[in-house]
């Protein structure tokens, strides 16, 4: 994945508060290209973990998460925040604090969509506290689903996530690890 | 689009309304390999309109017009709904009533990613009263951009949405066309 490490150096911005502005491929503007690439390889690490669905979180996760689903041939499933007039009127739902908006923020799945017998990957853009991921493999868990891995673009590993996401015991791999965003610096693992 | 068709008709409920419920395959649920046919067609169709860059709305847009722009070899712009920390302060945005939730939606994007050089296709999942396009399009036109097309993955065309946007005039192309939904039906042409 050295074109996402080199997006990363030439695109990214630290905006402080270790908030890493990647808006130009992958939050806002999107390049499809790279995405497809991220995709292909984050299906590739979960080859082994034989998953039969993957489940990201509206909004920036859905990219990555249905390239990496194109891969692997499985449908994809995204957690919505407001629960739309299509769906039943019982849902699966828990809050998950969020980091970037300061108030938590509830994920929905419907039932129809992730039943017992899923091997569901969890895949999002950034993998930073961990508090999203941690919510949809509570939505797995509700679901009687098995959570198989955890997937993300980019790591932001000074904010704990991979301690956090420790105790699900699956796998947990990401793209790009970004070490250190103190006094501006954006340091790649 | 013959899969798309036969997925309509599988899968797809009418909710009344006008609420056309795909959720299986591209709301909710995404059917990664299905987008990726639709984005190579609508791809296909829009190939003489020279587009160098897909804008979208967040949410159910964003896979198939990344689908598209993956085709095309083009970046991809999704609108979002609220501004996220990382854009800037002064942003292109525009309010659109929607037809799902009832309250209008704001629609907002970064001008860092729409110049006024660029040859804008949009795309989205549903073709309806055309609101939301005409939203976007207001946002291309706000830019100094040039709108070069519209493209959607179901159109109601009972919405009236393809008489909206004939002001535009740019050749507007759908997957699927749902001509009747009345009486519990769905009628595609």
């Amino acid at each position: 994945m050295n074109t996402l490490h080199q997006r990363i150096m030439d695109e990214g911005r630290n905006l402080g508060r270790g908030i890493l502005k990647v808006d130009s491929f992958l939050n806002h503007q999107v390049d499809p290209q790279l995405i497809d690439q991220c995709g292909r390889e984050l299906a590739r690490r979960f080859e082994r973990v034989e998953a039969t669905k993957v489940l990201t979180a509206e909004i920036s996760g859905i990219a990555p998460a249905v390239a990496t689903a194109f891969h692997m041939s499985v449908p994809v499933v995204y957690a919505r925040r407001t629960r739309p007039v299509t769906m039943p009127e019982e849902v699966l739902l828990t809050v998950a604090p969020s980091h970037t908006r300061g108030l938590p923020v509830e994920l929905i799945i419907s039932p129809e969509f992730l039943g017992r017998n899923e091997r569901v990957l969890v895949i999002d853009d950034f993998l930073a506290t961990g508090q999203t991921i941690l919510g949809l493999a509570r939505l797995v868990n509700t679901a009687g689903a098995t959570l198989v891995g955890v997937g993300a673009v980019i790591e932001k590993i000074f904010e704990g996530g991979r301690t956090a996401l420790a105790s699900l015991n699956v796998p947990v791999e990401s793209l790009a690890i970004v070490t250190d965003m103190s006094d501006g610096k954006i340091v790649l693992a």
